[in-house]
């Protein structure tokens, strides 16, 4: 089921994919990339196994390939930008460049974007602003698919929240999904007849469990830390609509345009060499990360790691040995990159 | 044990304890406020229980009543200051209302503050910020209280991380420490010989657990969410020490100082009414609030609600009947308001 494609295969078939959707060459080869990268570190969810629902967006007219960011208004370290349901991947890349630009020159850079479609791994744009040696902040807002915490129904997204840290010897970086397990996640244990490794939401009759499909039945899975994960979620919705003048949760909920089209982002750049010197900012962060790896394991022979950091080695033995992808979903690609 | 103190008695006797400790007449009117006012918003762990911790680290020479936020540098929409030790409250609070000053011209505002000291309810500045009619975010770095997720020995902070919305008909605010309870939470559980609603650590033999004594002698507390609070724990204490210059978690062991000691903190502000008009954003904020009061609540009579809008209605209780302390606490504090 599970079978090994090499990166630049991948790659190059998500371009001929992206090509037949008639994304510029330009934009094409960014989608590729980005969908590449997130399957060769190890988030198949929102790499590979994205593209036939992009694919499936773009017929629906919920993503229009030729949109570009607009700028709307600006005011000193903030920009504000109307994606026009442009490539989520393109327009989120865009602002968070603009972040950066704004915070070499203000010390700090915020973007705010709306009216834009999935911007697919959350993680990427923290990866992408910190590869550029700045820290960035980033979160989205998203239709509702979790209740809020003493709900037995939908009402919040499940909105990431992303922080990356520029560490020289590799980025600390924090992607947080406001549940404690995807929906996707809970179908891979599903579909493997096992259990979840802790409870990740009630079943219909209100009982906390570990079982995915009793989960899968109710909709009530588990936000992040019970009563936190819904609260965290809401503030960041309320945030990303606030400071882009876009779309709350629910008015896409209204919308039912699909997963995020329409939603709101935010992008924080903040230069790490304010008040600092490189040397001494880089030093403290590894003395920090160190001082993780040297903390007890309880499993004999594991060493407890900083976020990331295994997203590292991933990657790394990704482009030695190959991506990993289910072979369903590979084949549907491939039939997709075809004329 | 529990008794109830009006507001006003309970703010002046914190205010005479404040002058005892040598505050100036300013900083002691501010404290007193502060903490009375944590109190009566139901956090008594960080308001009047906190006074002779507070009263301890002055006599320790932890905290220096006379020192203020020092600028050491700036850049556009940031300024960096050093705390020089000083009160904890007043420290953050000028740094949280310089965050709204800067806001002001730039559209956003950040100050980063290093060397300071504990500044008691997380919440309290970004609740600030959003009663200027700014959104704010705040967080914190502390000395280690939890294992990293994996290890089972003592490595990260408990490093909150706060969130308000200047909402009109009140602020939305998230408060939100990275451990699944505090340590003050288990003691109370423990004391009224009751179990946690849910697991909160695992006990000296590794096991998931919801006895409150058994964490606390394993002080194997739960992060929020499992590996996620953990993760989001450790890129809050590298942001706030890499943001100010300051210190991580690491170096506040080292030190040994006490809670907070030494510490670094974050104060981000940010104009809502950059590009939508005070009428729009207040509906839109509006709307999405009440569709939470309006989602279907799995306790009959109770309305689900967003965070802060429980706590305004135990303000006003407190305001109206008086505040709830504890009576061994309230005593110990009437004595160090004595001359």
């Amino acid at each position: 089921m599970s079978i090994v494609v090499p990166f630049d295969t991948m790659k190059d078939t998500i371009y001929k994919v992206m090509k037949n959707l008639a994304l510029s060459d330009e934009k094409a080869e960014t989608c590729a990339r980005i969908h590449t990268e997130s399957s060769a570190d190890g988030v198949q969810s929102h790499g590979l196994n994205r593209v036939p629902r992009f694919a499936e967006y773009v017929r629906l007219g919920y993503v229009d390939p030729d949109a570009d960011p607009e700028l709307m208004a600006a005011k000193g370290a903030v920009e504000n930008y109307d994606g026009h349901l442009g490539v989520g991947i393109t327009n989120a890349l865009f602002c968070a460049d603009r972040a950066v630009e704004l915070a070499k020159t203000h010390g700090i850079g915020c973007v705010t974007l709306r009216n834009t479609t999935h911007w697919m791994r959350g993680g990427t744009y923290v990866w992408h602003m910190a590869n550029a040696g700045y820290m960035g902040v980033s979160w989205i807002n998203a239709e509702s698919c979790m209740p809020m915490w003493g709900s037995d129904e939908i009402g919040v997204g499940n909105n990431p929240f992303c922080v990356g840290i520029p560490r020289e010897k590799g980025p600390i970086v924090l992607d947080m999904a406001m549940s404690q397990y995807a929906y996707g996640k809970l179908e891979v244990y599903r579909l493997a007849g096992q259990q979840l490794p802790y409870p990740g939401g009630f079943d219909k009759d209100g009982n906390l469990t570990s079982n995915p499909g009793a989960i899968e039945e109710s909709m009530r899975i588990l936000p992040t830390g019970y009563w936190k994960g819904s609260s965290m979620a809401l503030v960041l919705d309320l945030a990303a609509a606030m400071m882009s003048n876009g779309k709350t949760g629910v008015v896409l909920d209204e919308e039912n345009r699909g997963s995020c089209t329409g939603c709101s982002q935010v992008f924080i750049a903040f230069d790490p060499y304010l008040f600092g010197t490189k040397d001494e900012i880089q030093a403290m962060l590894d003395k920090r990360v160190e001082a993780v790896r040297k903390t007890h394991s309880i499993d004999e022979g594991q060493v407890v790691s900083a976020p990331g950091e295994r997203t590292a080695i991933t990657r790394a033995k990704s482009l030695r040995d190959g991506v990993q992808a289910d072979e369903t979903i590979w084949e549907e690609v491939l039939k997709l990159a075809r004329v």
